[in-house]
């Protein structure tokens, strides 16, 4: 007989967690056992006997979620920005007593933008040139994107691991800085544009051809594929896993 | 009867000179009477009986050679950049005394990329964004090129017409500018990748839509339709027209 | 002093409809008077004092709505499909004997759609290829889409405009039918995707270059710039207009 | 002391083979000691001292090239079109008896098209909708392509292994066929346009989001790098590999 997983959601009152609570909820396979927004008793995701947790709360909250929810026995899905090494190293640590329990910290659950990710690294190899293009909304404040920002260094790591050195350019002239951004010697785009929500093109030209890889978030709703891919790959990933790719087949 | 037209190509041992040629020499109903190089005697057009004189050498003789073909009674269509207001307004006047007589001086043959600028104009209009994304091959020296910096005054001109404001754009962390270059008040980004030749994207955005202008340069022979219809148009066109779109059906 | 404009909206309890109210609602020289759904008294929008009407209902019902605006002497914006020859006639005669009055019927209001079907008009005279493909949803349940066909149609009254014959296409093979539908001599593809909401993509290409012009509609509210548009342009363009674009300045 | 690799092409004077002799010329590491044409007697490669035969002809003949390489102990790469299972399996049978000797066939040598490719097959594990547009010049016979077939059974391929069934689509009408082919389960899109040389887009779609991996082929000369690769690995991969990817490092 196949039992559903038990879980709980942490951050329940925010976009994100609404979204996740109302895709556990949709989902045959998953059972919502607990809904904990700001102010709520977290205990009760034990009490409900929760399985996974997933923990969708902010920067200042995640650290201690996670440290709870492993004492607690209970697998962790974290999809909270924020984390340094050494928060990573002390995750670490706590597992290691805690053989069989997983933890997964992902930056970015949209299973496009991992791909794309990805893709970029292995396709660097081949290419003489890269150059990325963020298209974001205009009410964001930080540009480039970090999903950009993530993208330049995988495709920094993956020229160098085949011996490229710098990117073709003999601009002399750009009083503007039409070219925008270096990342990683990679150039970056960032535009703002009504309409639009989060989208990336990478770009790879080689002599008499070009690569575009391009990923369009439309809505929020594309995160949930991947945070309930984590939810039920979890228990079998033991340990603390950085970044969705770890339970994606990539290759 | 129809009898064709006769041209003679000012800098013909240049690429663009060598590509008018050929492409003169290919019309049905145009006839190649003189291909005159850097140091060639440009009498030889009005002793062959040029009509149309297509002037691609460099900035520092086109402005003779148009002097020139006025006096002797030639048409010209010129595909030389560096025309300042000066150099205009010594061209209409010396054709106010040539009734009949016709001038092209466009900046860019390319059909397409007058049809995205004008088209830009007008859609310029109606939208609360717009942003300009040009892309070259590497070895391009200045940045972002000329087209993307008339495009954004297009759009500029497009979005006073309309009573528009400045773009949105609530960035405030842009600390490596990739946000690129901004030209009358339009972000503009300048790509450059291997492989490519010239290429221009215009993105329009509003709430829940976006409109996109793409323009691909793939090969210098796209300028070619634009110089044959120059020819074709110049003597039912008298006085100077500055654009190609002047002669195209734009509405 | 300026005084706003009083609007009435049949059909408002229908997803555009309840769009449109909302709209109205929130711009500042617009003021809603009447918000009929099926079932209420379309009489109530003359007693709140309407000037224009927006009819969004259904084909069955908006050639009435028009003829009774018309005799209570309102101006109307119309946004249902289903109009043909004949009911457009009946209009124009009731409008004969109504000076002032404006009646627009517009199939299509997304303003970029519009523009995308108009500049491609213009473009098809210069370009030997000319093709279309258009992207939905999956529960769309025709193809292609009305936009689609309107687009080809106006693509080849421009290519016979300018004398042009058939595109190239050497195909001898295509045993499965991937060139996609003919219309109007045009190739049209229908993309079906999940995620996609709809989508239209013009590709214009001649020796050496490429012009694409692409709309992406992402929500329904962009159909409302395009409705606002209508309402405040009615009153100044007496008559019957059919197309949004009449109300445009597209050149 | 790094010595270069001696290199005779097969079929030098098509337009493929004298790409790949110019190509071998400007290969600091390669050197090229036979360009063989038809009529010309193909020992002159064993007399030169090659150790690699680039066969670049074709169908008819590049069964019997192979042959004989694995006769004379050279290692061959072959761009040729038209190997089936038969002749794949006489190819594996006699090197079985030449331990050491390489032999790569590759239909695409398009580095690019190649990830594209193997990018598809990943992606699409994790989409619900996957479509193909591929594009190219109107001179082209055949549709859709042959890379757009192998793509659509790569995007089978990846289906199946992650257990979906069919794309969703509940088009009910669609009396041109702007639906296009179906290849594999898979909707496959040809467009011919004037201008264009080689291009494959490969469309993925999820709830809210969209993964697009494009791949433009400008010139022949792309073709290149893939062939070079070819030829710098294949000693180092003894026995019958299919498909450049099994040269790559794609994870």
């Amino acid at each position: 007989m196949s039992t559903s997983i038990a879980v709980a959601v942490l951050g329940a009152a925010g976009r994100m967690g609404a979204a996740a609570v109302h895709a556990v909820e949709q989902a045959p396979d998953l059972e919502l056992v607990a809904a904990i927004g700001r102010g709520d008793d977290r205990e009760q995701a034990v009490r409900a006997g929760a399985q996974v947790v997933v923990d969708l709360t902010v920067p200042d909250a995640t650290r201690d979620n996670v440290r709870w929810a492993i004492e607690r026995g209970l697998h962790a899905v974290v999809g909270v920005t924020g984390w340094d090494e050494d928060a990573l190293a002390e995750v670490r640590d706590a597992l290691a007593e805690r053989p069989g329990l997983g933890v997964l910290i992902a930056p970015n659950f949209a299973i496009g933008a991992v791909l794309a990710m990805r893709f970029a690294q292995v396709a660097a190899r081949y290419y003489e040139s890269a150059e990325i293009i963020e298209m974001h909304h205009p009410d964001k404040l930080d540009a480039p994107s970090g999903t950009a920002r993530h993208t330049a260094a995988a495709i920094a790591s993956g020229r160098a691991s085949a011996g490229l050195g710098p990117v073709p350019d003999r601009t002399r002239s750009d009083p503007d800085g039409a070219r925008g951004a270096v990342v990683d010697g990679i150039h970056v785009h960032a535009v703002r544009l009504r309409g639009l929500v989060a989208h990336e093109e990478i770009l790879f030209g080689g002599v008499g051809e070009e690569l575009t890889l391009r990923h369009d978030s439309f809505d929020r709703v594309s995160f949930m594929p991947g945070v309930l891919l984590g939810i039920r790959e979890v228990a079998s990933h033991p340990g603390l896993t950085v970044g969705l790719d770890g339970y994606m087949e990539l290759d």
